[in-house]
């Protein structure tokens, strides 16, 4: 069982996973950053020595977990081959790396990704969180898995090739709609309406997200097929001349779904 | 002050709000529908008399509420006006139908729209769904502004080209964003991926819609300018054709938001 865990990198992951490991009663050995500060002001809430070099890395910690941004990560794997002596299990937490910038250099490595978009502006349950796991050999696999079941009840089993469209769907699922929320802010705000009005809609489309997929669950004037209503909308959308292709290509999408994969869906 | 108030209609609206409107203390007398069984269905569960004629709607009730599809209500209007003896307030509840619609046949008219997807897929809080008002006069905005607040906290006055922008708006941050939803599970099934994955990644996006502009907390690629994950997502998306041009306009949008507008809210 892991025990004693370090942890490369003092961003928003790392800040919101320390302290789940500790609250699951994982000792945390290091915090590594090469900014020493940053190690240290999270390394001082969850009872960790921060380092701000690699080779300073406690060789105790059964499992080094690096949390820094995707691009970094292969960089950052071949010094700790160089510099390093450290004989333990390392993961990464990324979506978009694949193991092999792991493999490429260690024994015993893995995936310990949490789905989720951390942030400075909101607390999101972490018991929620899907953890996908991925190793380097089902052994391996079995004990990042009881880690991550120890801080969540959602672990899934992901390869790099699954993990990698996974991040692609959230992409449109948030990042676009995102975006989407940004382009209705702006109209709002252009015609002096509060934004805050669609607060609760959103949250409700997104609530909605279930049991069934979401294109059963389309409403809206492409949806229905309702060309007055579109033909209005694009007239208001003279004023956001950005706007109006973003609002034809979806609206085309959504009529294009309806036909294409709403019969399938229905009959399967 | 209103205390009887008949229904038009029997849809999602009107299942919502006549046992709202019954929760404050409000009288239902009667539920219209052309389908008598529709109209007596929502009628038994409110104590109302329902009708399948506008000749039989009681003179009684105070306001008559025309919850009816956004395209029938003109019609609607016009019926009521020839065949109707009634005398009340005629308001509808249609986010895309102008006060016209009404003025253009009554004195005392208004519009009384809920801000929200009502469905038989989930039960939103109706205390904090905004309701729109709008009257031809400040005495029955006054009025109907007054019974808004007793099924909600959420009471806004907006005239109907306001109400035409909020329901542009909404059409971006919903009917958009469940499409990209509705994409995401599109790509992950095709994967054999369960699309619940994406669940808490989806509410947290949604959940954090609030007091700063959402383009604020724009993350992912595009916003990144990180063309190295944009150019393995389009390769990943070579399977999914018809996904291409969306994620490419998207990612553009993004980008082009990123320049035109974060500096201007940056500064104000």
């Amino acid at each position: 069982m892991i025990e004693k865990v370090s942890i490369a990198g003092s961003g928003n992951v790392a800040i919101h996973i320390a302290p789940a490991l500790v609250h699951a009663g994982v000792k945390v050995v290091n915090i590594y950053s090469r900014n020493l500060q940053h190690a240290a002001s999270l390394a001082i809430s969850v009872g960790a020595t921060p380092v701000d070099q690699i080779s300073l890395l406690d060789d105790n910690a059964q499992l080094l977990l690096v949390a820094l941004p995707d691009k970094v990560i292969p960089e950052f794997a071949s010094e700790l081959k160089q510099r390093g002596n450290f004989n333990g299990i390392v993961a990464h937490t990324s979506g978009s790396q694949p193991l092999s910038v792991l493999t490429d250099h260690f024994i015993s490595t893995g995936v310990f990704y949490p789905l989720q978009s951390f942030s400075r502006f909101s607390q999101p349950d972490i018991k929620e969180v899907p953890f996908c796991i991925e190793a380097s050999n089902n052994e391996l696999a079995k004990e990042l898995s009881e880690l991550a079941r120890r801080i969540t009840g959602n672990v899934r089993f992901l390869n790099s090739q699954q993990r990698a469209i996974v991040h692609l769907a959230a992409v449109f699922a948030c990042n676009f709609s995102n975006h989407m929320y940004a382009l209705s802010a702006d109209i709002l705000e252009k015609e002096g309406i509060k934004a805050d009005i669609l607060q609760p809609l959103i949250r409700e489309t997104a609530n909605r997200v279930g049991e069934l997929h979401p294109g059963m669950m389309q409403t809206g004037p492409a949806v229905r097929g309702d060309f007055q209503t579109i033909d209005s909308h694009l007239k208001l959308l003279e004023k956001f001349p950005e706007l109006t292709p973003v609002y034809l290509l979806i609206s085309k999408s959504i009529a294009g779904w309806e036909s294409r994969v709403k019969d399938r869906i229905t009959k399967s």
